[in-house]
């Protein structure tokens, strides 16, 4: 099977979901998020999960994109909450209509995708739809902590890694695991397939940290440095702070204090902190093992081999990521 | 049976409901506003629908819950909404938090709503979810519907109704819908309690505006005319910008489009001239039609004669409400 069928498939079923016409006002902004693209990590992730265990994978197309739809919802108001002028490049919804749309367009996106969770098979539905809850739950509780985090200058590591597994580790976790559950994968596997999710999540957020800021400017589509300059609490942030002593901490501190400065030069200082900290290098350490447990996670699942290959190739591809 | 049992066991099952903990600032807005207090018609009315056909009422307890938590969810992103600084003479939770707060409380909220339904017996779920996604989305569409008349002057009573219907009345319908189905009542009885409770509910609501304007001050609640100050389009200023010609509509007009007014001077005029046009016998009329359709759906319910007349009877406070 070539993996391009299971992307096929999946854009053609975003395509043709419905999410309902009146009012425009509600409905269109759904559209508009849904149609601004993304890499689609997610819903993908649901349907190779699937096929490691049956060959009726286009079962689990319309519960795929109800984790898409979930989480865009979580796009659109965390973007409100973020005051964030921009998604992938376009105007995000509470700019280009305005915040009680925003509001209320992902109120019904959130029940429009209950309801794409309401195609699986009712023998599967009430389990599907408790580890739903809890991972959607669990997702507001990450975005709460990290605004929380804005306000603190004491974070832990082990306090960032809970705030990303909660906020974007536990929807890859949850997009395998439905893919075990509509399969009818045994307990032990379903479980391998979550926790891999959550690993390789916690991962791909660690290295998104770690682009921010050694990123190839070329490849990584948004600005290099964008989280220095805004003083963002990334795990680069929080473990040079953690780390810093003297002189160091006290620039690091300047850096993070001022308000009048060349982004060029707050860019380049602060890296040059990282650099002198080591900081690239824990980071790559701690990816790595977080990389390395995800696909120990995985290779325990039960299933085909080449068919687990196929999973483990595209989840080397998030490993991989420069973007 | 006393009415009060099933009062005092939705109280105290409220009162023992967890919805998370930590961060406390996501869970504990739900809380305050669930404590709020309220007249918990909604899920009296399940409760009471499901004791029509089963002495085990109390297995609708934590469903009945869910459409409390729904209820209470909505007035929370409402209230962001409207810029309401109160509810129930309180602060509303994003006026003792903030709009970020309010808005990742209520999203929790409605999945706390979703989970709580998940105690319905297995062979109903899918039925009763999928009706409680429709009403959600319905929900939606009338507070979007809601907010698009705010800058509109044409609003007829026809697209009006249909709001409120939305709005507020299907929740009343899947209130009752949900006691029929958890009770497995036969399905032309089901249908007739949502219709009945959407009739009751259009009824309820349109009695709301009525009481705004001709209310007693002392039982209100409210202040008489927060509406008429508010140049709220209510069903008495639709029916009034519909009816009116001539100097009386440029007196009401004017008073619409006036900034700087005496508060009891506009209310005074603007009530005087629904007066002259008739509107309160309009909206009385339409009252009872809506509550004689409502009570006439309730009637069709194959049940018990006694349990029959405790619901009517319930559903005749909500017919002569005077707040």
């Amino acid at each position: 099977m070539n993996p391009a069928v299971f992307a096929d498939a999946l854009l053609n079923q975003i395509k043709t979901t419905q999410y309902g016409d009146h009012p425009p006002e509600l409905y269109d902004p759904i559209r508009y998020i849904m149609d601004l693209g993304g890499k689609r990590l997610r819903p993908l992730m649901t349907l190779l999960a699937t096929y490691l265990f049956t060959d009726d994978w286009q079962k689990a197309l319309k519960p795929a994109v109800a984790v898409e739809v979930f989480h865009n919802f979580t796009l659109m108001h965390d973007d409100i909450m973020d005051q964030a002028p921009l998604r992938r490049g376009q105007p995000t919804v509470h700019e280009k209509w305005n915040h009680n749309i925003a509001i209320l367009s992902g109120d019904v996106m959130l029940v429009n995708a209950y309801e794409l969770l309401l195609d699986v098979e009712t023998p599967i539905l009430k389990r599907v739809l408790a580890r739903f809850n809890r991972t959607a739950a669990e997702v507001c509780e990450g975005q709460q902590l990290d605004m929380n985090f804005e306000t603190r200058d004491n974070v832990t590591e082990a306090e960032y890694i809970e705030m990303i597994k909660l906020k974007t580790s536990v929807l890859l976790g949850f997009a395998l695991e439905l893919g075990g559950l509509i399969a009818c994968a045994d307990d032990a596997s379903v479980a391998h397939l979550r926790e891999g999710g959550i690993n390789i999540g916690i991962g791909f957020q660690l290295k998104d940290d770690l682009l921010d800021v050694y990123g190839d400017p070329v490849k990584f589509g948004k600005q290099v440095g964008g989280d220095i300059i805004a003083n963002k609490k990334t795990f680069m942030l929080i473990e040079a702070l953690e780390k810093a002593e003297g002189l160091i901490k006290t620039e690091l501190l300047d850096w993070l204090t001022r308000t009048d400065f060349d982004k060029a030069e707050k860019v380049e200082a602060v890296t040059c902190i990282y650099d002198q900290l080591g900081i690239r290098q824990i980071a790559e350490t701690r990816i790595d093992e977080y990389f390395a447990c995800g696909f120990a996670n995985l290779e325990l699942v039960v299933a085909e081999p080449a068919r687990k290959a196929m999973l483990l190739g595209f989840a080397t591809q998030l490993v991989q990521r420069e973007s």
